[in-house]
């Protein structure tokens, strides 16, 4: 948690506040470069961006790199929480970053695009990782064709480090669904929940398993893709339920498939109760 | 010039004068959407945009077609002239055109995603042509490394692209270096100004044709490649020399090799006199 990282994504720097809370110490926003530095940007002047930078921007830690100045700014990781506002700007600082030594701002490395090495060098000088907290291409918003989420910005940086670097590999890190680490968590958060739920009344007390877990979600890419894929240590076994209510809408095709389609979350319930109700008859049925 | 088209680059709706100045009529800007529709694009409360866009959007000329309405929207053409502010909304907006039918905003074609139809059913819906004023990835600015020019944009909104249909083919128009549209320009131009300059004087009179041209440029993707592929339609020569008071820094490699590489512009231009009387001298030896 000493280490100094780059967060972008939300309204003015919530990000930053986000990675405190986290625990993180040192933490720099895009908006900190581009007041201290305006040049690295250099459409800083007179233009949409710089009141809303100099409103929430605070002080770098050390200054960037720019002259051999003597105790440089260094970036140990990136971190995208949410979809950012000011794309060009993010676009171009975590470029920087990608391309330079050892993560000192300002800096190139002398390894980009050699043959010679591993992704033809691209990443290969402990440039800092790069992070993204979740990649949905799309989300569901009050307008009626789904928006560009987070994974929209993340594809857009895609699509500059192929150009620059001549289709080299990006190196990231991608939290979030369809993951299995997230569904992890959430397996072990309802089994915590379940075991507390039942405490004391001598039904459970934990020693049996969470038999189904009902996924109900609006993003085939995400939401189905991850129940469908995830594999429980435990033997759980997830249901995808697919409801058309958010990014998911009627006649697009389904590349990820879930076990049953409804048209809203109330529906999904429903759809799930009366089957558990039905799984309860049969077992009495086969008991019997 | 009664199409109705929608522009964006550079600061506040400089492109739409632009436009103006090129004859256009109808020229709708992305931030004159998000005014009337702030729901396109849900980051727009309190956010860093909503002062600048209302400061600078105009009326749009029809609604956009959110609800069947009568005379909706029709976009017939995208320009790109130079590098956006607000990649986020200019990549939103100018893919919902690409995903609409006819160029209606708010509408979506069917036809997206049918792998029966060329490009898997993409653009083939008489959506309006993307063109984009050049295509340099990079351009040196004050900052002492090159930063994310208009080709950067392009670059981001290919990566959206692929993202979003799966790889189809993004369909569009660019202008500018290294396409030899511009060189033909360029000559058309020199020739013209050459035929004024020495009109009357006896020696030329334009039966003469322009034997070399020398182009001097910091941008080997562009200006070199441009250069050194173009072939005149007169015959005439064109050498490249690079100079390394911009793109271009030493060390870096080179995919388009100029005839030479010098330091700066005083010096290509001594560079091609030099080269210039030697070959005057050589003539007169072979003449003489």
């Amino acid at each position: 948690m000493n280490k100094t990282i780059l967060v972008t994504g939300g309204d003015a720097d919530m990000c930053r506040h986000i990675a405190m809370d986290y625990g993180f110490k040192r933490v720099v926003t895009p908006g900190d470069i581009l007041v201290a530095y305006p040049s690295i940007w250099p459409y800083h002047q007179l233009n949409v961006f710089s009141d809303y930078y100099h409103s929430t921007s605070q002080r770098l830690p050390k200054p960037i790199n720019l002259t051999n100045s003597f105790k440089p700014l260094k970036i140990d990781a990136i971190f995208v929480f949410n979809n950012p506002r000011d794309w060009a700007l993010d676009s171009q600082v975590i470029l920087d970053l990608l391309m330079s030594r050892k993560g000192l701002l300002g800096t190139v490395s002398e390894k980009n695009g050699n043959a010679s090495l591993p992704n033809n060098g691209w990443q290969q000088d402990e440039q800092p990782k790069l992070f993204f907290s979740h990649s949905d291409l799309v989300w569901a918003t009050t307008y009626h064709i789904p928006r560009l989420a987070q994974g929209g910005f993340q594809a857009s940086l895609q699509g500059i480090w192929n150009a620059k670097t001549g289709g080299a590999v990006l190196e990231r890190t991608v939290f979030g669904k369809p993951r299995a680490a997230t569904f992890e968590y959430a397996e072990r958060a309802l089994n915590k929940h379940r075991a507390q739920m039942f405490r004391g009344s001598g039904h459970i007390e934990g020693k049996d398993k969470l038999l189904r877990v009902y996924m109900i979600g609006d993003n085939p890419e995400s939401d189905i893709r991850g129940a469908n894929e995830f594999r429980s240590t435990f033997g759980t076994e997830w249901i995808s339920i697919l409801v058309k209510t958010g990014v998911y809408q009627d006649g697009a095709g389904l590349a990820y498939k879930p076990r049953v389609v409804v048209n809203n979350v109330l529906e999904a319930v429903k759809w799930a109760l009366n089957r558990e109700r039905l799984r309860t008859l049969d077992n009495v049925e086969l008991d019997g």
